[in-house]
């Protein structure tokens, strides 16, 4: 099934989901809805950003400003693991003053999962395999089906169940999809539906095939994306983004969350840099720039960098072209919302698909900036 | 068909390609064999990340020092814009002295084509629809062919054929795709199969669209990937990543161009990076460590960054895992070939999937790095 949702969605401080308006927009598989404190995971509705607290368990003034921070920078579901007692009281007084929903992240331990749902969890996370046999995750289920709060069974590829991993002949993908599967299957069996899935890899291959098995083995559940342990910031985009890339653009995913070993603000804004390449969402300026060559006769890092900052303030979505040459620049320029084709030393500024008049190359800025001003749509609307 | 390569392939500076060795190699489609002076693009040979210079047309010595910066970095092929004569006469003394075949672009004027073949492109890089008509084309053909120089078809949404542009109710993929195949067609009905093609968007659902209709109906033919326009080093490295991953991971692609409004250096280093994340390039280390957590009890981004700087001399393939807690460390660390699973102030030392021995957190980096310097296997050989 595709896609129902017919309107674009306000999101966020920083921009709005991309609905039916966008022309490249994907067809998204419709998953079931989970609810996730105020928010929707599913569903069809737009893909959610989430990341993880990386503050110490008992700091609670570190773990409130994160949260904080998180929440600013368009974060929409913060995690937070629970190890310990006084984590989940720290948990319990982070949580309720959060702006977002806020998710406990369990291992081994039934009786702090159920105490987190107890201390105003959102949800919690749990590898069904590891909380102690199957008689606790059921306690974990009652728990969670009275307080009416969802459970992400999140496994994953460093602690996968051995009697899985054990069976022969089965790639890394098909063990993690089959691991993940029978745990949906022990929940579904047991009537409790609010749930999302998650099966990570750090492995970029093996994540998009565990992904694909579960979209096309359990295809109503909403899949939480992520490379487990990607690394830095640099290694760390660059996987995230060809995994979750290649897995969106097919449709699948319902909330992703970027894992690096960085400042959690970093998870975020590369989220919506994922979300932005593949369509699924708007905001700000889309700087369309050539990487220039031998036929560009203007400054042209130069003028795309200073456009760039320059309309960092806008929070409409815009498309702005700065290209160097004839070859593609008229084409690229008439394409965007508003666009400076240019030639030996000036530009011509295209604004709808339509020249409206030429600049000198010092003027160029100053002219995509004042175009872009006046250009119809308000913060927080589509683009015309 | 699949690859049928069973040896790597030594081929830079930096490292060799992934064949039979890597578990999660990713079943490539066999295409043609197209040979760019001394290097095989198609046919199942590793993919080439290739760059453009951005030097000024006239700027001889600019031209050959980027060009030995380039192929310094791992770059394989560069191209080279050729708007003019003066362009022309630099292009031929960078060609002659180059370490990597080098292609000419060229727009709009067949006579500098058919120059540039004279003058030693190891390729060229033409869009037919902009050349001068069909009749042009010919004579550019025939120069190639006397020459055994093969050629690039290069459209772009840019530029496209006003034509093709018009057919009702295509989507722009569609119409990209298009105008590629008639022109594959027309090169092929003339007995020219030493072509390559591109079909590039600025839209990343839009190139990936395009290159799978390209891979479904022209099969035969070398593809050489790319998001044009993708815009500066951050935004350009994202959408690079999530259109050129999505494809290789379906096995789509030969050649890969990542094109940023930035140093032409910084492409390839994202080209290798987008190649390592899909499995299709091993060399140096690759760091799995996790995003951190409140289960975290050591500095774990202090010591995964020590330890990222610290090995970044080696070239062999080398996975080190730097795991934060007993959730996903042990299993992470035994699947890498090197690895610390870290607990409390202390870590255990893994080694091909074995824990050797314990240290504490001060130590975790120097342990790391000495079992890195003795394990088995020399630079541009595969990881045992």
């Amino acid at each position: 099934m595709k896609h129902s949702q017919t309107h674009s969605f306000a999101c966020s401080p920083i921009g709005y989901n991309v609905g039916m308006t966008n022309p490249n927009r994907i067809a998204r598989e419709k998953t079931r809805s989970v609810k996730i404190g105020d928010l929707i995971v599913g569903g069809g509705a737009p893909v959610v950003v989430q990341s993880m607290l990386n503050t110490k368990p008992d700091d609670l003034l570190g773990a409130r400003e994160q949260v904080e921070a998180l929440a600013e920078a368009g974060c929409r579901i913060a995690r937070i693991a629970v190890p310990s007692k006084i984590a989940l009281e720290c948990f319990a007084l982070t949580a309720r003053r959060s702006p977002i929903p806020i998710v406990a992240d369990i291992h081994f331990d039934y009786k702090l999962a159920i105490a987190a749902v107890e201390a105003g969890a959102a949800a919690i996370r749990i590898n069904p395999g590891n909380i102690g046999g199957f008689d606790k995750v059921d306690q974990v289920i009652e728990a969670c089906r009275a307080a009416e709060v969802p459970i992400r069974i999140g496994v994953n590829a460093g602690s996968l169940d051995p009697e899985v991993a054990a069976e022969a002949g089965l790639s890394a993908a098909e063990q993690l999809a089959a691991s993940a599967i029978q745990y949906v299957e022990y929940f579904e069996a047991h009537d409790f539906e609010q749930i999302v899935v998650s099966a990570k890899a750090h492995d970029v291959a093996t994540t998009v095939t565990t992904y694909r098995l579960l979209a096309e083995r359990i295809p109503e559940v909403p899949l939480h994306l992520g490379v487990t342990e990607a690394g830095g910031l640099r290694q760390g985009t660059i996987k995230s983004a060809c995994a979750i890339g290649a897995l969106l653009l097919d449709g699948i995913g319902d909330t992703i969350r970027v894992s690096l070993t960085a400042d959690p603000l970093r998870e975020v804004e590369v989220g919506y840099d994922i979300l932005r390449a593949c369509g699924l969402y708007r905001a700000g300026v889309e700087i369309v720039s050539c990487p220039t060559c031998g036929r560009t006769q203007v400054d042209l890092e130069r003028i795309a960098t200073e456009v760039e900052r320059r309309l960092a303030s806008i929070k409409r979505p815009l498309s702005v072209a700065v290209m160097g040459c004839v070859v593609n620049g008229p084409g690229e320029a008439a394409g965007a919302n508003i666009g400076a084709a240019c030639g030996r030393g000036s530009a011509q500024i295209f604004v709808d698909g339509e020249v409206r008049y030429s600049v000198p190359e010092e003027k160029i800025a100053d002219a995509l900036l004042a175009e872009a001003e006046q250009y119809p749509g308000v913060d927080g609307s589509p683009a015309a």
